[in-house]
């Protein structure tokens, strides 16, 4: 059962700001909870679930170690940010310390430039971890990764990709001057056919509204572009990050 | 200004049941208003729009013959699907006749079985545009067309691709028996290289819980494949149907 006071609190971790003055986000829905205590990384402070859970997820939640908490669906939706939630919620710890980035000559990372919807900033991580790209740098206007929306639309998916903030320039500058930064535009190099044919680098994303902001502009080696063959004036930025990645990932396996 | 009686009938339009009674739908915000007064194949029954609308776009309003009514942004918004509304919103007449879709040697028609998410379908038709495939036919259990969101989602692309709704197994049967029909799974062929290269036919999708139904698997002459190199499970619906459009439209053009 739910106490008022624990719902309380795992309703105040709705907010961006709780969950940063207490370094805890939540994780909610069976498949994604199963997935958080299978992974060994991430420390996870408590778990409220449904008996019907408890009994799937036994030999798991058991190795975790966690506090568990049993509760109804009930109660479970009127905490959770989900529509209806009959399966688990765990509140985990932000990982003290941010990852440490490494780019080497075939590896790829995602840099994205003010990406602030949450729902496709989940979409792109879950993206990433298909296309095996496991770094996502993200500008200090990016969504916060550990909003609820972002971590439901990962599927799963953050836990794999190492997500850093910093001001992109700052991060440019720590990269060595023969890395290739491809830049997405409408007016690019088409991605079907890339001469010479990139291995690894950084590949920048700007807002959809605004694209790729001037001051990092300047430090794209390569403008890259999606061929369109229709009318629609541009794609998604989660369905442009896709096919970009997959053109890349083709490209770089040829 | 807006009266009463007006806003329940623009509210009474969030509701399937009577767009179907009553056969209109809506269509929000500036930019896709704009784009459907330009288009000349659509009837446009009445337009709701703010004094800067007007002002802005006062040409295609003219030329179109709309019935007009001026009104606030706040009560735009209080009629309007979206969080807000400063803009316009029209009510549009659906199309007494369904499009008849036509299939040659070098054209594709997307297939969704089963697409309920409105957000969704109206990705597929975005991609859909972008890439030129002008035609989309649902299965009767994919969302609305003229759902709000569909429509918003498509962000103008419901104005250029025709969309049909049918029990697929019949529209299979109108097929002629050398139709390439490439279902979408986890363990097809490569999209990447298909040998030989298909020129055209039916891109077939099934709903991300279930995938393609048995009765429609028989159906497929080709089972294709978006490659993983990482952990992720599975791609949205949106997404895999960008990648599998952009290889099939790079792969034709070789």
């Amino acid at each position: 059962m739910l106490s008022k006071n624990q719902a309380k609190n795992l309703r105040a971790l709705h907010r961006k700001k709780t969950r940063r003055e207490q370094g805890l986000f939540l994780v909610e829905g069976e498949k994604v909870v199963a997935e958080l205590l299978a992974a060994s990384d991430w420390q996870v402070q408590s778990l409220y679930a449904t008996a019907a859970f408890i009994n799937a997820y036994k030999g798991l939640i058991k190795q975790s170690g966690v506090t568990l908490v049993e509760c109804s669906a009930e109660e479970l939706t009127s905490v959770s940010t989900l529509v209806s939630n009959s399966a688990a919620l765990a509140v985990v710890a932000m990982p003290r310390q941010a990852p440490d980035l490494h780019l080497d000559s075939n590896t790829w990372i995602l840099a994205l430039d003010g990406i602030n919807d949450p729902g496709n900033l989940g979409s792109v991580l879950r993206i990433a971890d298909w296309y095996g790209i496991q770094q996502v740098m993200c500008s200090p206007t990016t969504a916060e990764v550990y909003n609820p929306k972002v971590i439901t639309a990962s599927k799963g998916s953050f836990l794999r990709v190492a997500v850093v903030y910093q001001p992109l320039p700052d991060f440019f500058a720590t990269l060595s001057a023969n890395t290739a930064v491809l830049g997405a535009y409408l007016d690019g190099e088409s991605i079907h056919n890339l001469q010479p044919n990139p291995q690894g680098g950084v590949i920048l994303l700007g807002s959809e509204a605004q694209g790729i902001s001037a001051e990092l502009a300047a430090l794209v080696t390569r403008k890259i572009t999606i061929p369109a063959f229709g009318a629609a004036e541009s794609l998604n930025v989660g369905i442009a990050a896709a096919v970009i990645c997959d053109n890349l990932k083709r490209l770089s396996s040829l």
